[in-house]
C-alpha cells in the first residue's frame, strides 16, 4: 500500500485552448464529454484506491475555463487586481474538484473535495504568483487514513489573512508536489497527454525514447524538453521534499517517466537526454579593454535592467582587447541591445554585433561526471556534420553548444544518434512505480 | 451619510433561465452583454458612494451559472452529495463578486470581493439549505470605515469546521439581511426586475399600485405577492435585526417599496394589499363525533405525514357530528386525502370530500387593528358580484377567503376595489430613503 498523489491536468478535463464552453451536458457530442471526461479521470483514481493505495488527488481547472475566466476579466477592467483576478480565477479549479468528487462518488468511491485553503495551503501575498509557505498534511494523513479521497483544487492558497491567492504558471503542478511532500506521499504521478518525457524532441529526431528514470537535476537541465509538461519549479520542489514523481500518459496505462533522486545506475547513463532552444540571441560586445572590472560592470548593468543573461564567453584578441559575447532571450534582445551600446561606451568598447538567428543544443546526463570524453564526442559529430560551433557552455552535467540557428535540427540529430549508437542512452527495464 | 447594503441577484447581472452561457466577451450581442450588466451594477453603486454613502454589496451567481452548474452535476452523479453540491455552487456567487469588484475598480471605485466565510459567515452544517449563526460585521465595519466597497458572495457560508455551505432558497436575499443586521446598516436595498410590491398583481388588477412603505408583518401575510420577490425568510430576518428594507428596481433610479417596523401612519391604511392563491385544496371529513381529541388526533396525525394544513373550519352538524374543513398545498393533496382516509376510519368520520377548485383570497393591513367593518366590507364587495364564500379565516391583520378558483381574479378586483374606492390603501408622498 502506497500513498500517492495524482495530478490531472486541464487537459485531462476537457478540451483546452478551444476557445469555448464544453458544458457537461453535451452528453452526444464529440469531441468526448467533459462528462466522460471526469469520469475518465475517475477511473484512473478508483484503478488505484482498488489496487489498496491511498490516494491524495489534486486538479486544475477544466478545459478552457481558466481562459474563459481571463477573457471575462479582461471585457471588464483594463487593469484588473491581481487580488480580484485570483478570487476569479481560484474558481475554476474549486468547480473541478467539486465534479470530479462527484465523477467518484458516481463510481462508488468516497471523494471529498477541498479548496487550497481548506487543506491549509498557507501562501505569501503575492497575488497572481504566490509561493507555498505551508500545507496540513495532517488533515490529509487523516483523511486518507479514515478511506477517503481527498480532492483538492491545484493552484491555488490562501495567505495568512485568509485572502485567496493563485500560485501562477505552473502551479496545479507545485501544488501536486507540495501536498506530496506535506503528506509524506510515496510518489507525485502527473497524468499528461504525453507518455513521458523523452530523450529529445521525437517531431525533429524520429528515434527518440521516452526516458523511464532520471534525475531531479537532469530533468531541470532538461527544461526545454519539459517544458509544457513539468515546470522546473515543481522538480525544484520535488527535489527539495525528495518525492518521486511519474509522468505518465491518461489515455493509457503504461508507465511514463520516473523523475527522482539520483542513483548509481543514473551514473551508467553517460547522456539522458538532448535539449534545445531558439529563443536566445546573440550578442558581442568587441574591442573590451583588458583590465579588471569591466565584465563585472558589463553584467552588472544588464542585470539592473532585469535582463538574463545565459551563455557568456570571454576571448582575447592579438591588440589587448577581450571580445565578450554572452545569449540573452530573445524577448529582451531589443532592451538588450539599447543597454549594451550605452555601456560598451562607458566601458571603452568598440563595437557591438548581434545575431538573433542562433540555437543552443545540450546534451544533459549525470553520468558526465564519471564519464570522459562526452564533450569530444558530441563536437566531433557536430564537425562531421559541417556544423560550426559558435559557443560553448558547460555545467557539471551538460554541455551546450550555441549554433547557426539553421543547424538546430540536425545538431539535435547528430548529437542524439552520437550518445544513442553507443547504448549511452538510459535503457532500463520499464517497471511500474 | 448612512451605511447601505446593496443586493443584486441573478436577474440583475445577466439573463436567468436562458439555459445558455453568455460570455462576457460577448461584447456586441443582444440581449444586452453581460459585461454591460455588471457594469450597470457598478455604476448604481458608485452613485450611491459618490453620494457620500457607505456601501456593502451583495451578489447572486450571475445569469444562469446556478442552473448550469446543477446540470453539470447531474450529468455526473444521480445522487450528488449535498456537500460537495456546496462547493460546486458556491463558485458561481465568487465568480460574481470577482467580476463586480473589476467593474467597480474600472468605474474607480475601491471594490473588495469576499466569499461568505472570508466575512465570517458561519452556518450550521445542513448543506444545500443552511441557516447563517453569525457574520464578522466588525471586519465590515472597518472595510467601510477605510473608504473600500466590500463585496460578499451572497447565499454561502462556512461552518465551524470551515466546510462551505449553501443557504438554500431565498438565501442571497438573506445574506443581504444578514449583512445589514451584522454591520448594523440603515437599509438593504433589493435591486430587483420589478418597481416594488404591489398592492396586488397588476396583471389580474390593473388598478393596482405600488406600495410606499409596507410593516414586516404585512409583507409577511403578502408572501404571495413577494413570492418571487422576497422571500419570507429574509422579511423575518429583517424583523428580527431591525433592518428596513428597500426593494427597487435595478432599470431606473425611482424609490420602490420600504419594508420596516410598523409605524402610526401605516395604521391609517385599513388594507396595505390583497394577496391571493390557488395552489391550495380543500379537504372536509364529515360526520364526525362531536367529543374531545377527534381534532387533535386528525391535525397531529397529519403533521406526522409532514403535510402542512393552512386555514381549517369546524362547523356543527343537525345529527350532533361535526364537519371538519381545511387546505393543504395542491402538491400534498393525495398524501393528504390518502391519510385522511385511514383517519376517518380510525376515528370513526363518515365521509371525505375533497375540492381541488378553490382559491384563497386575502386582504391585509395592520391598520384592520384599529378599524372596524373590514370583513364586512370585504364579504358585501364579494356578495355583490356573487362569489360564494365556502371558508373564512382571519387573523389580526388579514383576512382569507376560501372560493371556488373560477371566481378568484374577480374576487381581486372586486375587494381591491372596495378599499381602494375609499382611499383605504396606502397614498403616501413618494420618498427617497
Amino acid at each position: 500500500m502506497a500513498l500517492i498523489v495524482q495530478k490531472f491536468g486541464g487537459d485531462a478535463l476537457g478540451d483546452k485552448g478551444k476557445g469555448r464552453e464544453v458544458d457537461l451536458q453535451d452528453l452526444h457530442s464529440s469531441p468526448p464529454l467533459l462528462a466522460e471526461k471526469f469520469h475518465h479521470v475517475a477511473r484512473i483514481v478508483k484503478q488505484s484506491v482498488d489496487r489498496g493505495d491511498q490516494v491524495i488527488v489534486t486538479v486544475s481547472a477544466f478545459g478552457d475555463t481558466t481562459n474563459r475566466l481571463l477573457r471575462m476579466a479582461a471585457a471588464l477592467c483594463e487593469k484588473a487586481p491581481a487580488r480580484e483576478l485570483d478570487m476569479l480565477m481560484a474558481t475554476g479549479e474549486q468547480q473541478s474538484v467539486a465534479l470530479l468528487a462527484l465523477a467518484l462518488h458516481a463510481q462508488g468511491v468516497d471523494g471529498v473535495s477541498f479548496t487550497g485553503p481548506q487543506v491549509g495551503i498557507r501562501t505569501d501575498e503575492i497575488y497572481g504568483a504566490s509561493r507555498i509557505q505551508s500545507i496540513d498534511g495532517e488533515k490529509l494523513r487523516a483523511l486518507v487514513a479514515a478511506g477517503k479521497v481527498p480532492i483538492v483544487a491545484g493552484f491555488q492558497g490562501s495567505t495568512a489573512n485568509n485572502e485567496i491567492t493563485t500560485l501562477g504558471r505552473g502551479g496545479s503542478d507545485i501544488t501536486a508536489v507540495a501536498l506530496a511532500g506535506a503528506a509524506g506521499a510515496d510518489s507525485c504521478e502527473f497524468y499528461k497527454d504525453v507518455d513521458g518525457i523523452f530523450t529529445t524532441d521525437p517531431r525533429i529526431c524520429p528515434s527518440a525514447r521516452k526516458i523511464d528514470r532520471i534525475s531531479y537535476d537532469e530533468m531541470l537541465e532538461l527544461a526545454s524538453l519539459g517544458a509544457g509538461i513539468l515546470h522546473s519549479r515543481s522538480v525544484e520542489f520535488a527535489k527539495k521534499y525528495d518525492v518521486p514523481l511519474h509522468v505518465r500518459s491518461f489515455l493509457h496505462n503504461e508507465p511514463g517517466t520516473i523523475v527522482t533522486a539520483e542513483d548509481k545506475a543514473m551514473e551508467q547513463v553517460v547522456v539522458s537526454g538532448i535539449a534545445f532552444n531558439k529563443d536566445e540571441a546573440k550578442i558581442s560586445v568587441l574591442g573590451v579593454p583588458d583590465k579588471p572590472g569591466v565584465a563585472a560592470e558589463l553584467f552588472s548593468r544588464l542585470g539592473t535592467e532585469r535582463i538574463v543573461v545565459d551563455v557568456i564567453i570571454q576571448s582575447t584578441a592579438r591588440d589587448n582587447t577581450n571580445a565578450i559575447a554572452f545569449t540573452v532571450a530573445k524577448k529582451d534582445f531589443t532592451r538588450a541591445v539599447a543597454a549594451c551600446e550605452k555601456i560598451a561606451k562607458d566601458i571603452g568598447a568598440k563595437s557591438i554585433e548581434t545575431d538573433e538567428k542562433i540555437a543552443k543544443v545540450s546534451a544533459v546526463g549525470v553520468g558526465m561526471r564519471s564519464h570522459t570524453g562526452v564533450a569530444g564526442k558530441m563536437f566531433k559529430a557536430l564537425a562531421e556534420s559541417g556544423i560550426n560551433i559558435q559557443m560553448i557552455s558547460t555545467s557539471e552535467i551538460k554541455i551546450s553548444v550555441v549554433i547557426a540557428e539553421e543547424d538546430m535540427e540536425k545538431a539535435v540529430q547528430v548529437t542524439h544518434k552520437a550518445f544513442e549508437d553507443q547504448s549511452e542512452f538510459a535503457i532500463t527495464e520499464e517497471k511500474t512505480v
